[in-house]
């Protein structure tokens, strides 16, 4: 049926490897990304480490199925008073019994306590607003998307994978990179980067918060439903990125109230439980990988997102934005 | 609750125009994007014809509660194959019955005659790849985003307005301006626009196809309810944008075959209805308006959407993304 059917995206191929010529130019790659990511090899993929990841249980739906949403937490350096507080609230099961209250269209869903009465537990820090992005220092990104060398995108190097990255600058960010399968959004100084701060793309976690100062501890969290806010970037912390059960979040009724919060409590969604991967058992506890921004394989997906060239598309676009080249994530095989 | 809750988004404040300085210049406008579009005066807004909005009407919610999504039409000379053949499709009745067949996460919401095998009404276009983008030509855009002058975002005129225009060049394109209140890109050669094509952001609204040469018929439509997949761009056929009721598609449960297709009949929500506005009573058809892209009020809008200085915020972005700036649109008053 699919074969027939008008379908929006592209057909399958057989898979094939980029063509080398006899010059020792890389012929342009007619792979899809998606082709391009079930290529890449073992070596290209980085397992998230169980402590880096949450587990976040709703109410089953309505035919009893379950529904999970795994979250990434971001790396070091990158909003870690955050992160450090929901691990605390995580192992403190602080969110169980709590609840999906916003879900607002082309937003967010945004879960916690909706009686704001529950006491928090003890020992969350309270995270300062210059949080919100990082000086960059030498040795801040040890794995940065150019096989090494510390150079932003656009890359200013002569690697060639590098030189084949597509260029990101658009209205908010002239340039970008990636840290932990995350993408960040940077101001340089010269050749050097000097700011970083993470960007607010679809399945982005963030934090909610009361007006500045408040900077929210990390109980209240949403996940980015539609297009990417980036007018939310450093006016509040990003703490992750929903790397499975999206869906889960994105296909709940929407809310009713001012800024998509449900109107009674009986719409909100239950939450059993938030959890630690590394809290749940061996046999519970689900893995999940990111392919290396600094493999030749991202090099190529980002290359063929940027530049369609599979057999549904006439005209490559010549380029993408950041939150058009999410980093593939995968259960660990 | 509001006030107590973790808000994410902006405090309500209470409107206030923007303040003139006895320099004449104007002081920043401190509103939020919705204060400045709740404030613009009658005479900003641009009545949608009643054939340029098609009303589809889903099959009621399981709480018994009727879906419907009201669609825009783009403009001439854009899409005009596509946009006379859905008025044929329409007018015959011809969805009546059918279904949406597809929800694929962060992507699109897909519908049209899951058999395949549904006879199409006589009399419709084989429209060409080629008018998927327009060629410039002076007159083209009567209304255009600079008070009447024919220049596209970013300016070059010294209209105050257009002087405040957000940039909005990004990995997709220079230049880009509104007709009819939805987005195009174009290209440039000196100062006049020279290529003009439609683009696709959350709520757009386009025609599947096989692969090309084919351009599809408008008998299988789609609407993006995700990050705004900007490399279809010219690849396909962008029709028109949801402008109420696109929460009825964003929310529905997502397919689990490839593509996002639902694996089975029973899944698929039916399709009751899809008729031009034109077509219905007086006392059914819905009529709407959207923010003249000419008028001051936009000019603001656009502005305060790019710059956030309400009181949530504590860093304007300095920039928006085009699909970042949705033209507003409401039910006429």
């Amino acid at each position: 049926m699919l074969s027939l059917l008008l379908a929006l995206a592209l057909s399958p191929e057989p898979p094939q490897a980029a063509a080398v010529q006899s010059s020792g130019r890389v012929a342009p790659d007619k792979r899809a990304p998606s082709e391009i990511v079930a290529a890449a090899p073992a070596s290209d993929w980085v397992t998230i480490r169980p402590d880096d990841l949450i587990v976040m249980e709703l109410a089953p739906d309505t035919t009893g199925r379950p529904r999970r949403v795994v979250i990434q937490l971001a790396p070091p350096p990158f909003a870690q008073g955050w992160v450090a507080n929901i691990g605390t609230l995580a192992k403190a099961r602080w969110w169980d019994g709590t609840s999906v209250n916003r879900v607002q269209d082309n937003y967010v869903a945004q879960w916690g306590d909706a009686s704001e009465k529950k006491p928090l537990p003890p020992g969350l820090n309270k995270v300062a607003e210059s949080e919100y992005e990082m000086p960059f220092h030498p040795g801040l990104f040890p794995n940065l998307w150019s096989n090494g060398a510390i150079v932003p995108v656009p890359a200013r190097s002569s690697n060639a994978a590098a030189a084949r990255a597509p260029k990101l600058a658009d209205p908010y960010a002239e340039h970008y990179t990636f840290v932990g399968g995350m993408p960040f959004a940077m101001t340089m100084k010269g050749t050097a980067p000097d700011r970083v701060w993470p960007v607010h793309c679809y399945g982005s976690v963030g934090v909610g918060r009361n007006l500045s100062p408040d900077t929210g501890t990390g109980a209240e969290l949403y996940a980015v439903i539609g297009h990417a806010p980036r007018h939310l970037d450093r006016n509040i912390a990003v703490v992750g990125r929903v790397v499975e059960g999206i869906e889960h979040l994105s296909s709940l009724p929407r809310g009713t109230e001012a800024l998509g919060f449900y109107r009674t409590a009986a719409e909100r969604i239950p939450i059993r439980s938030i959890r630690l991967a590394s809290d749940l058992s061996q046999a519970e506890r689900p893995r999940f990988q990111y392919l290396s921004t600094e493999s030749a394989s991202f090099a190529a997906y980002a290359d063929a997102r940027a530049n369609r060239r599979d057999a549904f598309f006439i005209r490559p676009a010549g380029g993408a934005d950041v939150c058009n080249l999410p980093v593939p994530v995968r259960r660990a095989p």
